[in-house]
C-alpha cells in the first residue's frame, strides 16, 4: 500500500481530534503517529478513540522524533515556537502548518527551514478562505483608493490571538492588490480620540464569544456604497479537510515553501 | 462650452431628482430637459428647484420629442414600455436605461434599436455592483458545483418587481461563471413542501420594507463553509451617478448595445 | 437509580445522532430505546456506536410500542404524521416534538392528543430562538406599523419544508405583538410584478443551501432606520441539548400543551 | 402662533443641515436662530439655504447668548465642551445634547447643569436604537453569564472618536441587565497575544469608512447559539428626527435629566 502516513500534533485537542477524523474519512492517508507536550494527560491513550472514532492502535506519545520518522507528513495546527521546532526536525518530510499568531521574526525562522522539507503554511487550510483572499486581491485593485478597507473577524473565547491569521491573510490581500505593505497600513485598534479614519489604510476590529469557528469580513465602504466580502466556517471540519488535501497534495513536491493558494489552484 | 446636454426623465420623482443633483455636481454635464408623463402635477415646474437646487430654468414638460431635439443624452430610470419607446424615438443619441422588471421580449425589443443610438443598459448603474458581479463570476467558476449559490436581495417598501433588476445580474453573473442558463437554473421562490435543494440550481429571496434603497447578497454555501459576496447602495446618488458617468462615457461612442461593465472597464 | 428513560425517534438519522450525543452528556437522563422505521438500514445497529459513542447495548428497533413501553420520554424530530401517530400511543408519556413542516389540521390533531400525555412542542427547541421571539414580540408592540416586518432564514440543503418551523415561530410572535393573524398578514413569496409592499403585512424570505444549521433574521424596516433581530445555530447539538432539557423539565408536570416559552420560563 | 422656537448648533455642518431640514418638516417647530463657531466660513449665511431649502431669513451667527435668547429649545450634536458651555448659559431651555466622545468627569460635569434647564442627552436620537437598548438589557438578564456580549460599531470615515456613544450606550444597557459596571467589564480592544476571553467582559469593536451614517450589532455568543441584536441608520434625518421630537416632548417638562428612553416612552 501506498498510503501517506500522517503524524498529528497536538492529538489530545480539539483541531487535533478534527485532523484525526478528517484522516479517517480521507481515500490515501492514514494515521501514522500522535503527539501531545509532555505531561499531558492524553498520553498513552488511543488517538483515534480519543477523537471519537473506533481505537487504531497508535498511542498518543511525547517523543516527537520517533513520531517524525516514522510518518510522510506532519499536519501541525499549534504554536509558533513549537512549529519552527518541528520543522528543524523534520528534514525531508511534508509539514502543513496552520498555526497562528506569527511574529515577523518566528515568520522568517520557519520560513528559512523551507530548504530541506515541503513545507505548506497558511492562516488559513480552507478553500473557501483562499479563494476569498483571491477576490479580495481582484476588489482592491479594482477600486480607487478612497474606497476604505475594513476587515472584521469573530472567533471563539478560547483564541489567544487578534487579530486571527486570517484577518492577516486577508489584510495582506488587500494590500497586495493596492500594491502597499500591510505593515505600514494596518490600523489594528481604535479607541477613544481617533480623529478621522487617514485614506489609505487598512483597519481590523476583532470579535470573540462562544464557540464561533472563525468568521471574516473584507469591507470596501466607499461613497454611499460598500462591497462586503465574507467567508463563516461553521466547523474545525473545513480546516482539518483542507490540511489532509493539503499533505496529499505536497506528495511528489520538492522542498520549498508553498502556499494554500498554491494547494488550491487559485493564481491568477 | 462643450458640456453633454442631458433629459433627465421622471423627472419628479425621486430617482429623476437623484439624477438631476449629479448633474448638478458633475463637471462636463448639464441639464438641458426634464420630462414627466401627461397630467403629471410638476408640469410646468422648476426641475432644478424640485430637486432641492437652486432653479435653471428648466421646466418639466410631457413633450418628449422636443425634449429629445434639444439633448445629447438621454437618463431613464422609468419603465420598460416607457424605455422601448423612449429607444424608438432617441435615433443618434445616447440612451442610459437603469429600468427594471424587463420581461424577455421588452429585453429583445429595446436591444433591437441598437443600431441606431448609443444603448446603455444595466440592471445596475453602481461601481461597486459590476464588480461585485464580476468577482460572483469568478467565484462561481473556482468552486466546485457542490458550492450551492443564493442570491438575496432587500428594498424599500414601493418597489413593485422582485427579484430586483440587480439580482438577476448578479444571478446571470454566477450562471455565466458555470456555464449554465439562469433560465434553467433558477429556483425564484420556496413555499411548502418543496423537497431537498437540486444541485446546480440558483436560488433568489426578496426581501421588502422601509426605505432600503437596495441591499445584495449571492451565498455560496459548501460543506461547513460558505462564501458570502455582498453589496449595499446608502442612497440613491451612487445610482445617479453612475449614469451621469455612463452618459459622458458613451460620448465618442459608436451606436450599439453597452453595459456597466464596458463603462467601467471591468472586462476580465 | 432515577434517571429519566428516553427514546429517540429517527436514531439512525443526523438529528437522532444529536440527541443520543446529548443524553450521553446529560446527567440525569439515559437512553432507553431507540426507533427508526421498518426497512431502514440501522435496524439492529448499537444506537450509542452509531452517534460515535461507546456501546450501550440499545439496539436500533422498528417496534415503536415496546419502545414507548420501556421509556418515560420520547424525544421526536420526525414528520407531522409520525409524531401524530406517536402522540396517540403514547399514553402518560412525555413527548417532546421538534418536528415541523405542520399542516393547520395536523397541528390541531396532535395538540388533541395534550390531554392524555405532557405533550412539549416547538418549531424550535434552542434557548436563544425562544428568547429571539419573546423580543419580537416586545418589538413588535413598541413599533409603529409603518415598521415593516420581514422574517429570512437559511437552512441546508436537505431541508424539504419552508419557511422553517422556527421562521413561522418568529412570524406568530411578530404577529401577536402587534395584535394581528399571521395566516392574513403572511407574504411568503414575492417573484414578478408584485405591486408595492402593503402595510401591516409580515413577509417571509427562504434561503437553501450547504450545511447551514439555521440561521433567522427578524427585519424592522421603518423611515431610515432598522432593527435586525437574528439567532444563529452552529450545530444541532444546541436542539438536542433544549430537547433533553424540555424532557427533564416536564417530568413532574400534568398532561397538557406546553411550549419551549414554558421550559425556558421566558413568559412576560 | 406657539410654534417651539429652535436654535440649531453646528448649523453649517452635516448634521446641522439634517437639523434644519427636519425642523422644516415637522409641525409645531420653528428654526430661531443657527450658531457656527467663530470664524466659520458660513457665518452670516442664510441657514436654511444652505441646508437644501428655501432661504428663511435666519442667518448663521456666532453669537450664541444672542441666540440663545431667541430660542426656547437648542439642539446640540457638537462636542463634549461645547454642550457643557451651552448647558451653563442655557438656563430655563430646554437643551437637547446628541454630542458623544464624553469623558466621564465631562459627563459629570453637564448633568450638574440639569437643575437649572431641561437636558435631553443621549448617545442616539433614534427610536430603534432606543429600542434596541431594552431589547439588549432585557436579552442580557434572561440569558445565562456563560453567553459572551460583543458590541459592534461601523461609522463614516470623518468620525473621530471610538466606539460610537451609541456603541456605549447598548454597552450599558447590556451591563445593566447583568447588574455589572461597564466601565470594569469594557474590553475595548484586543491586539495581539490576548489570551482567553475572560467570562463576563463586553467587548467592543470599531470599523470606520466610507459615508456610513451608523451601525450598531450587540452579539450574544454562547455554547454553539448566538442571538444578534442590530441597528442600522440609513442617514442623518432619522437623528434629526429623534431630535427634533425630543425638543417638542420637553415643552412642558421641569428642568432636570432626560434620555431618549423617556421621551420615547420605552421604560419597562
Amino acid at each position: 500500500m501506498n498510503d501517506l502516513k500522517i503524524l498529528i500534533l497536538g492529538a489530545g485537542g480539539r483541531m487535533g481530534g478534527a485532523n484525526i477524523r478528517a484522516i479517517h474519512a480521507t481515500k490515501g492517508a492514514v494515521l501514522s503517529a500522535a503527539v501531545e507536550r509532555a505531561g499531558s494527560p492524553h498520553l498513552g491513550k488511543d488517538a483515534a478513540q480519543l477523537a471519537g472514532l473506533e481505537p487504531q492502535g497508535v498511542l498518543i506519545s511525547d517523543d516527537l522524533d520517533a513520531a517524525i520518522a516514522e510518518s510522510d507528513a506532519i499536519i501541525d495546527f499549534t504554536a509558533p515556537q513549537v512549529s519552527i521546532d518541528v520543522a528543524k526536525r523534520a528534514k525531508g518530510k511534508i509539514h502543513v502548518v496552520g498555526t497562528t499568531g506569527w511574529t515577523a521574526e518566528q515568520d522568517a525562522e520557519i520560513e528559512a527551514q523551507a530548504g530541506h522539507l515541503t513545507l505548506v503554511k497558511s492562516g488559513n487550510m480552507s478553500l473557501g478562505v483562499n479563494l476569498l483572499a483571491a477576490l479580495v486581491e481582484k476588489a482592491a485593485r479594482a477600486l480607487p483608493k478612497s474606497f476604505d478597507i475594513e476587515v472584521l473577524e469573530m472567533h471563539h473565547r478560547m483564541k489567544v490571538d487578534a487579530p486571527s491569521g486570517t484577518a492577516l491573510l486577508l489584510g495582506e490581500a488587500a494590500a497586495k492588490g493596492r500594491d502597499v505593505d500591510l505593515a505600514e497600513q494596518a490600523v489594528r485598534t481604535r479607541d477613544g480620540i481617533t480623529g478621522e479614519r487617514e485614506e489609505g489604510t487598512i483597519g481590523f476590529a476583532t470579535l470573540r464569544g462562544g464557540t464561533v469557528t472563525g468568521e471574516h469580513d473584507v469591507i470596501f465602504a466607499g461613497e454611499k456604497e460598500r462591497i462586503k466580502l465574507g467567508h463563516i466556517a461553521e466547523d474545525r471540519s473545513v480546516f482539518a479537510q483542507g490540511a489532509i488535501h493539503a499533505a496529499l497534495w505536497a506528495k511528489d513536491k520538492p522542498a520549498g515553501l508553498y502556499s494554500m493558494i498554491d494547494v488550491l489552484g487559485l493564481e491568477e
